[in-house]
């Protein structure tokens, strides 16, 4: 089953039911009826049980005709997991980690599928991030790697878009992963029973039509189970809480020249198994200020 | 004007204006049939005055029977800044930075005046920082440093109880910054019209009675106007967020040998011209989980 968020063409923000195959969407089954949002969805244990007792329903909606937005468009967290495959660990020049690096983004910085994502006025250096993003379905503390799996609702694409000077203005992360509109997560959410095995999927990100990033799910680091364990020893992991489980090799940084995303590009992260996540990068009005 | 968030003895969770001296305060004016938290009143460009209005009620609650909160309750987003004063810059061994460290915090690791904090299951490492807390009082986005002090409602106590192992997991310092109730936030805020010249005021940190860091805010490396300015610059701040301005030398980590705080312990953490931040420590049962 594929849930997703969204804004219907007057205006109204629901999630529902995306019907038909991931290359060719037929329609939503809207659930804004029952719940407001995916994430008051996941918080009732009943939610994903009623969402399946609705998905031989017709489509209600057009898929063309909504606005998707962030596949959790107001997660209580978001933690990022940063150098978590080999290959990306190998071209920044770090060793294998002991530990997943984790660290964090406001719900601010999302956009949904198809939607721009913003390189802001102060930096040059906007850079995708192509990752597999993990929801997770119950509330956890202190979990096992063993009993992990049972904590997830699904997976979905994230685009962790980094401006790479102010990533490194410190040890930091943080500035340059919490401007406005940088974050990309979409189109849908897969839950985890739709989802075919994860170590054999492909990740890929392509950049106006280049593949720029390719690996398969087997070369992370901390795998899924491992990174929701992790997680839950330092903080409570809440229904909607998101994981994006790290980058591979490809990132626009390592090209030499630097190949950065700018005003008119158009970037897309597809995982197989799960779909394709499209935006295209406008730039920040150069007075813009609140 | 000094305002705090509290629980009712009959359970009931507002916001309000705290009268009397900070080392003797003599009741609360309830502020709760209009705003349900400080957050909302921050908000509501009105909130600051409405509670100016009623400043001179007489209080309707004794200050002894309310349970305090965390000053903000749920603020959107906790930005932390890390080794920002000389002399911890210093004992840490590292060079002056050349731009602000930024890390954040959740909501949920927050606990108010007088609650014990939790050192979790999972660590010994449980160390204190003492620092100033400003609180936003408008939503900023690229604000001048000129402009930077329009936008805070106030100042309080922060203790960003920090895991020490956990931080250094990897080089991103989110696991030690977020276990639940970790960080400490209180008494009340100090509104910015009635807090004396900042970078005159002390700021003493106390384990069990043993003054354990010492500082006057001048020996901040980037100032209040300049956090604001540098964090308004990568994300929008809003009514209730947080930034807590890091911490002085003497945290419990370059002790020799280290000094943890344990069970049992009291920790205080005072800022001139604010009040007393007080805290026990209590350590996370052994067999928690959820």
């Amino acid at each position: 089953m594929k849930l997703t968020s969204f804004v219907t063409q007057d205006g109204r923000e629901s999630c529902g039911i995306v019907l038909g195959d991931a290359a060719k969407p037929e329609g939503i089954v809207d659930l804004g009826d029952r719940y407001s949002s995916l994430r008051q969805l996941l918080a009732d244990e009943q939610g994903v049980g009623y969402a399946r007792s609705r998905q031989a329903d017709k489509p209600t909606i057009a898929w063309g005709s909504v606005r998707l937005l962030p596949v959790i468009t107001n997660p209580d967290k978001i933690l990022c997991v940063g150098v978590n495959y080999a290959s990306h660990v190998k071209e920044t020049g770090r060793e294998m980690p002991p530990k997943p690096m984790i660290f964090t983004r406001f719900a601010e910085t999302q956009v949904g599928a198809n939607e721009d994502m913003v390189c802001p006025k102060v930096s040059e250096q906007f850079d995708y991030e192509g990752e597999l993003a993990v929801v997770i379905g119950k509330r956890s503390r202190y979990v096992s790697r063993e009993r992990a799996m049972e904590r997830v609702a699904g997976f979905s694409c994230y685009n962790d878009g980094s401006l790479r000077d102010w990533q490194r203005h410190s040890q930091q992360f943080a500035p340059g992963k919490n401007f406005p509109k940088t974050g990309a997560f979409g189109p849908w959410l897969v839950t985890t029973d739709a989802m075919p095995e994860l170590s054999k999927q492909s990740l890929k990100t392509r950049l106006n039509g280049r593949e720029v990033q390719s690996a398969t799910l087997d070369d992370l680091i901390f795998d899924v189970p491992e990174l929701v364990s992790y997680c839950s020893s330092f903080i409570t992991l809440e229904p909607g809480d998101v994981i994006i489980t790290g980058t591979t090799g490809g990132v626009g940084a390592f090209h030499k020249p630097p190949l950065w995303m700018k005003a008119g590009d158009q970037v897309e992260v597809e995982i197989s198994g799960i779909g394709i996540l499209r935006n295209g990068i406008v730039k920040e009005a150069a007075d813009f200020a609140i």
